[in-house]
């Protein structure tokens, strides 16, 4: 089926519209121009302006993450893109589907070498699953149809389409549709795979099963509960997760420490690692003297699903072989924790989080040290997911909060926000103010870069000098977070005691649109 | 000579200082903590906070364009890199020498892919004129001197040295001290270059000099102007400069307009364009149906230098073959326009600017759309440097700003900001007032990327429909300048008329620490 004249831009937006992505999260220039006046005509695509690509990127990403297909992006030559980098790595370490789409100067142009060129590909590739550059008209809307089964895989991936301006303002008399591609499938797990996965569990000695990517969704935890009762196996969850479904009852995991020698004392003894779409564990950062891969020696590793596989089917499949039973795991009680009192600190935090979170909550966690109590303080709070900084790149909070947001209107979003993180993309605030996203920030303000802090402390060959302290200190001058929330459109208010905290969070969590609570933690 | 005992950070440090580079902007993260904790030991090297990687990429483009020298930055792994790469573009635009330090997973852990594993060259390359990774523990003085002297050039570039973290932490018991390399002087125009421009401009026809990189400088201008007066070409600078020594009876430039239309207008009937540091003039962007090239047809370029060239000497040489006078044309009178009234538009902020700009100013220029009569406006004003935004990406204000105040304590910096493009980088507020550095910001809140939209209204296809001009309209809510910058520990006021913003201006510039006046632009 053809249908009759529009611009590049039209025909790109429409190909887009018809893969099933209806949102656009864009910080366009004048290469983009033309996508901007194709928004006028192609209403259903839903476009949403962050004043700052790693706001864009990051919301990409946290749309993605749960709404499970891809939100596209705008963005504006190779240095839109660079400043988007950052929150991409995040989602690639996500396996997050994003359609990135970057413009480029018009084909004719990009030999002059204007200002604005640059090697958009090489900026692309290290975050890119899968990277093209339109140089037909006629291609436009077979690339952005490919864009989108690139992006939705499984596993998802950032797919990155570059467009030359000079495709997007060419019209064209007749366009033929693309129909849309459906979702390719799960892969199949092999029954070798799941034999040696009983083999190993057979053979005795302490065991645990490593829970990833996909695998950390409802029907694979309650499968993976069923075969740690029947095994005696630990439970384990990945240090950062894309997105781990949890309350409400659900079986929780132990997830592995951040630090490589809290994460050695928590796999000593494990004889056997069973890895449902995850990778052995490695450490976060090296040290010296200190080994990289944190299971023990003699640990055997044993892979049940990669991420794109049907973990749940592979489970159950297991579950079968080793005749668990069908409950699995003692569920943990649904409860909430007092209300704490005192002061603000790591504890009365978690606290306060675990006595507010409201049924069906999204938690974007970006907390950092002060955050190293709350999945525990939460476990037995009703259902919600959690969305971990996966990549490491810090400023992933607020923007994936955001994106998260735009995916699921009905559910509140809690963003869990550490001070010097939220600095990187505090733009994203000002996106939740004009959307009206039901987005509530604590940001905990500590006044430092507290996990630099503590690896300073950690060197033997650190003076503690004044230059060095300097350089970790974000007091002096202090950040007022309530006037910059303020100053992005964003209601704003200051807790100073646990109190104070639990009851600001109570009332944002209910009241619609975004609200930011700045958290002073004592002693900052 | 040798020296003892010391951690390959302090060794890389004590190089760069030997080179002669002695600030170090950073953000740095786990990987570099063994920098940050040498700085304690290094007291010589000043180190600067950003709480956003363009903030350091940008300051250390704005230090280097002032210092004529490089400041080092320190950058995370590729997403800290990727965050800083915007202004690197930049500062590779503005060939602004920049020691890009880098840090990186130590060796033996990158074959595990940990969380902030990625591909740092291939972020790195595009925006790098040099480019190493030091990989040996006794290369590392050699390493920090060899990007010393690639990126002071002439011309000047960002050289990148990415530091695997175990260099960093290994400690050599004798460390062989690397001479300073004397920067290399500036290369010499051939005879024949300067024989072919002479015949060129006795050829009669209309001729221009088009002015740029280091050719912007006071004795090049002087020159330039003796050539013009003696063959009656007109003296033509870059649409965007470095950096521009004007004002106080400097020979003043005609800048290439930003438009390709205007350009195209400006430039008509010329027959010879002699090429001082500068390229053939390109449209910005490229447009449907309108040329790349600016020249018209029939116009010959003539290269007289090359940036790195000695200019001025090739610019004397020429001057003596002409028989030029000594005195270039006569130089426009220092005088100070009236203190403009009334509501603030682009007239009357030019007019403010330029009624109060104190003597040895140095101007950051990011006021797009806003600042369209800034020069002319403050060419008869007291001498002073102007900046540019070099390469497009937006974002550079604030930083440059900030890194021109650490290189010229005792000169007033004013950077002119636009709304949209100070959003980019705003963190950068929070340096100056940590560094109580001398800026005064003047942030013109007109609502809006006046830019696109002025694009958005050009094109034919434009339906000009809510979802487009939403889209570019930096209003709903509302940005609030003012708590932003009290946010970042900042002051600031607001100025709704000219009269209220040459006075708070006036004030500002001559109190020492950072200042930011929102100027409300009229209909904004």
């Amino acid at each position: 089926m053809t249908v009759g004249p529009r611009t590049g831009a039209q025909v790109t937006l429409e190909a887009l519209l018809a893969s099933g992505v209806d949102v656009c999260f864009a910080n366009p220039g004048t290469t983009e121009i033309e996508v901007v006046a194709a928004l006028s005509r192609v209403p259903a695509m839903r476009s949403i302006l962050g004043l700052f690509e790693g706001v864009v990127t990051g919301a990409a990403d946290g749309y993605g993450r749960m709404a499970g297909h891809p939100a596209a992006t705008l963005l504006h030559l190779g240095p839109g893109l660079g400043n988007g980098l950052a929150n991409l790595h995040n989602a690639r370490r996500a396996r997050t589907p994003i359609v990135n789409l970057v413009g480029d100067h018009a084909s004719h142009h990009q030999r002059y070498d204007a200002p604005l060129q640059s090697d958009i590909e090489s900026l692309a590739r290290p975050v890119s699953g899968w990277y093209q550059r339109t140089s037909r008209r006629e291609d436009l809307a077979r690339d952005a149809a490919a864009a989108v089964v690139a992006a939705q895989g499984p596993p998802g991936a950032v797919a990155t389409l570059v467009v030359p301006a000079d495709l997007w303002w060419s019209t064209s008399p007749e366009v033929e549709l693309v129909p849309r591609v459906a979702p390719k499938p799960l892969s199949e797990v092999g029954d070798e795979a799941v034999a040696e996965v009983e083999a190993a569990l057979r053979s005795g000695g302490p065991a645990a099963l490593l829970m990833g990517a996909g695998a950390n969704c409802e029907p694979a935890l309650r499968a993976a509960s069923r075969v740690a009762a029947a095994t005696g196996a630990r439970l384990l969850g990945e240090t950062f997760s894309a997105r781990l479904e949890r309350g409400g009852g659900l079986p929780e995991l132990e997830r592995v420490a951040y630090l490589g020698e809290f994460a050695t004392a928590q796999l000593q003894g494990l004889r056997t690692l069973v890895l449902v779409e995850a990778r052995a564990p490695v450490s976060f950062f090296a040290y010296p003297e200190r080994p990289s891969l944190l299971a023990p020696e003699g640990c055997r590793a044993v892979s049940l699903s990669q991420p794109g596989q049907d973990s749940v089917a592979a489970l159950l499949e297991l579950c079968e072989r080793l005749h668990a039973g069908a409950l699995g795991l003692p569920p943990p009680v649904v409860t909430r924790g007092a209300r704490p009192t005192g002061a603000i600190d790591v504890t009365t935090f978690a606290a306060a989080v675990a006595a507010v979170l409201p049924e069906g909550a999204i938690v974007s966690d970006e907390a950092n040290t002060s955050g190293t109590m709350l999945l525990g303080a939460t476990a037995s709070a009703p259902r919600h997911d959690w969305l971990s900084l996966t990549g490491g790149a810090i400023g992933q909070g607020l923007p994936v909060a955001t994106g998260a947001a735009v995916a699921c209107p009905d559910r509140p979003v809690l963003c869990l926000e550490a001070d010097g993180s939220a600095m990187y993309t505090l733009q994203a605030l000002w996106t939740q103010a004009r959307e009206s996203l039901n987005v509530t920030t604590v940001l905990l303000n500590n006044g430092s870069y507290a996990i630099l802090e503590f690896e300073l402390n950690r060197l033997a060959s650190a003076a503690g000098g004044g230059g060095a302290r300097q350089l970790l200190s974000l007091a002096g001058p202090a950040l007022d977070w309530v006037a910059l929330a303020r100053g992005l459109g964003v209601a704003a208010s200051r807790a100073t005691t646990a109190e104070e905290l639990t009851g600001q969070l109570s009332r944002a969590m209910t009241e619609p649109g975004p609200a930011l609570i700045e958290a002073v933690l004592h002693g900052a």
